[in-house]
């Protein structure tokens, strides 16, 4: 069965190549090009790349709309995007091959109505009925308040679906409250939500009774696991140079993969280590070298860490 | 009779507010304005202001096509824009607030086949026939060489049309060897057509013997005219503050007015130096202050100039 990979506000990401970026100026870009974005989209053309049936979805409309469905169709993921009646946002990447950088730019997105909020959920809730997990990932569209996501949550926990949501802001300590299988913030995320600054206590606060496992991306660092059956570290020697954009939506891959494969924390963790490093060596979002991504797996120190 | 506006490669132009510009970071954008884009779309807002009537006219196609034809309706400005199989170009404008700057992308544009551009030719020739002047702005679609905008430039002048033109790079002296009516350059792309830095005696050598006027703007300098009846300089006592973009466009709009009333010399770069401040004062390009511009007038400093 499948995993139900669910990006609320998803994107068309638009790359302008610029020689210097030079603030106040005048650029003539060489090329454009664009591609489907999205956190839920990354971590399903990486489980999609890993041979793991996905099927992805979130609300898309107007011409951008139609881009970005005809851009995960072309990537040959399977697709469940609902149309509304909105347009589809985009993000502007501005690379700047002097300094080797990239200033991303990223639209809010459409404002949802709640009739059409009730759309996305309803046909998400009936997805969800035929997959096997889902993940969420993202930002939620403007104008929908974070309960909104609690309540999905709660929805799709009810009818037995294991869901790994991947949020920020308010919506994290809402869906936390929400009992969510698995939340993936990463360190800055997690202190912003509990005020906390250790990561391990403040993922031990985040968890509390109702949340399966708080699994905080660490960058370099590796992988911090709190889970109902014990606590983890997962790390390289040391880290790896490269575009960070899209590692933590390869952690929720690993984890989505893991979980539907029956793995245990440690294989887990593990696995999303070297496949979040793997995602950093390869040059764009959503994608991973698997030629790294074998190697690292045996570099990856796992251990048990106390309470 | 009417003013054709021609865009050979219009835009739909899109600005990102920002608090800060930071290269290399991520920006959550705050608001998504657009609006539609390009010099000779410029140039028939600030006639439709006026009250002089116009037509625009250019490519389109693609979504960002048709919110450019519906953006130019909205303003209630009469189009005859051309549909053809592309996708319309955008460009980015990034607003600084804390820098009060902007910096700007500009996507290249659609690549016009042969075919394409012979579809677009025709119909601007049409369109020229029943107008009483024409004027030509801004760059051309990729793909197409400067030769082509030359013969477009000898066609409508062979027809009776007066042409205002506003081009740079290869097409400048290309167009000026096909004896437009007026070409307008800016200082700097004066110098680049003609590689000497004295404006006066490069507008004298672009003109040539089959230019009918060289008006040049200079920025915050005011205007230099090399006509075939004289030689002019407007200038305000002092230069204002404010956006400079579409300020050339003003220009363009001015003497294709003046031309269309009959006006002299004088009186058209008077017009054109306060028409093009006044638009330095607006916020966006392709408007003016309208109070602005009828108190400029008084001050504008017209004297012949001697060759």
């Amino acid at each position: 069965m499948t995993v139900l990979a669910v990006t609320p506000n998803p994107a068309v990401d638009v790359t302008y190549p610029v020689d210097r970026l030079r603030p106040g100026g005048t650029h003539r870009v060489d090329g454009v090009a664009t591609r489907p974005g999205g956190k839920g989209l990354n971590v399903a053309r990486v489980l999609h790349q890993r041979g793991v049936p996905v099927l992805v979805t979130g609300p898309i409309g107007g011409a951008d709309g139609q881009l970005l469905r005809s851009g995960v169709e072309s990537l040959g993921i399977p697709q469940a995007l609902v149309e509304l009646d909105v347009n589809t946002r985009r993000t502007v990447t501005i690379v700047d091959r002097a300094a080797g950088d990239a200033t991303l730019f990223n639209e809010p997105g459409p404002v949802l109505t709640p009739h059409q909020w009730n759309q996305l959920r309803s046909a998400i809730v009936e997805q969800a009925g035929n997959a096997q997990i889902v993940t969420i990932s993202g930002s939620l569209p403007p104008g929908i308040d974070p309960a909104a996501l609690a309540e999905l949550t709660r929805t799709i926990i009810a009818a037995g679906r294991p869901l790994v949501a991947d949020t920020s802001g308010p919506a994290l300590a809402e869906v936390a409250a929400a009992g969510p299988t698995v939340l993936k913030p990463n360190a800055a995320e997690l202190r912003e939500a509990t005020g906390i600054d250790d990561p391990q206590r403040a993922a031990e606060y985040l968890r509390g009774d109702s949340v399966g496992a708080v699994v905080v991306s660490l960058g370099g660092d590796g992988l911090l696991a709190v889970t109902n059956s014990g606590r983890w570290r997962a790390r390289l020697p040391r880290p790896l140079d490269g575009n960070p954009t899209g590692a933590g939506d390869s952690v929720v891959a690993a984890i989505a993969a893991g979980l539907r494969s029956g793995s245990s924390w440690p294989e887990i963790v593990r696995d999303a280590c070297a496949l979040s490093a793997a995602t950093v060596r390869a040059p764009v979002a959503g994608e991973f070298d698997p030629e790294i991504y074998h190697q690292l797996l045996a570099h990856v120190d796992v251990h048990e860490v106390s309470t």
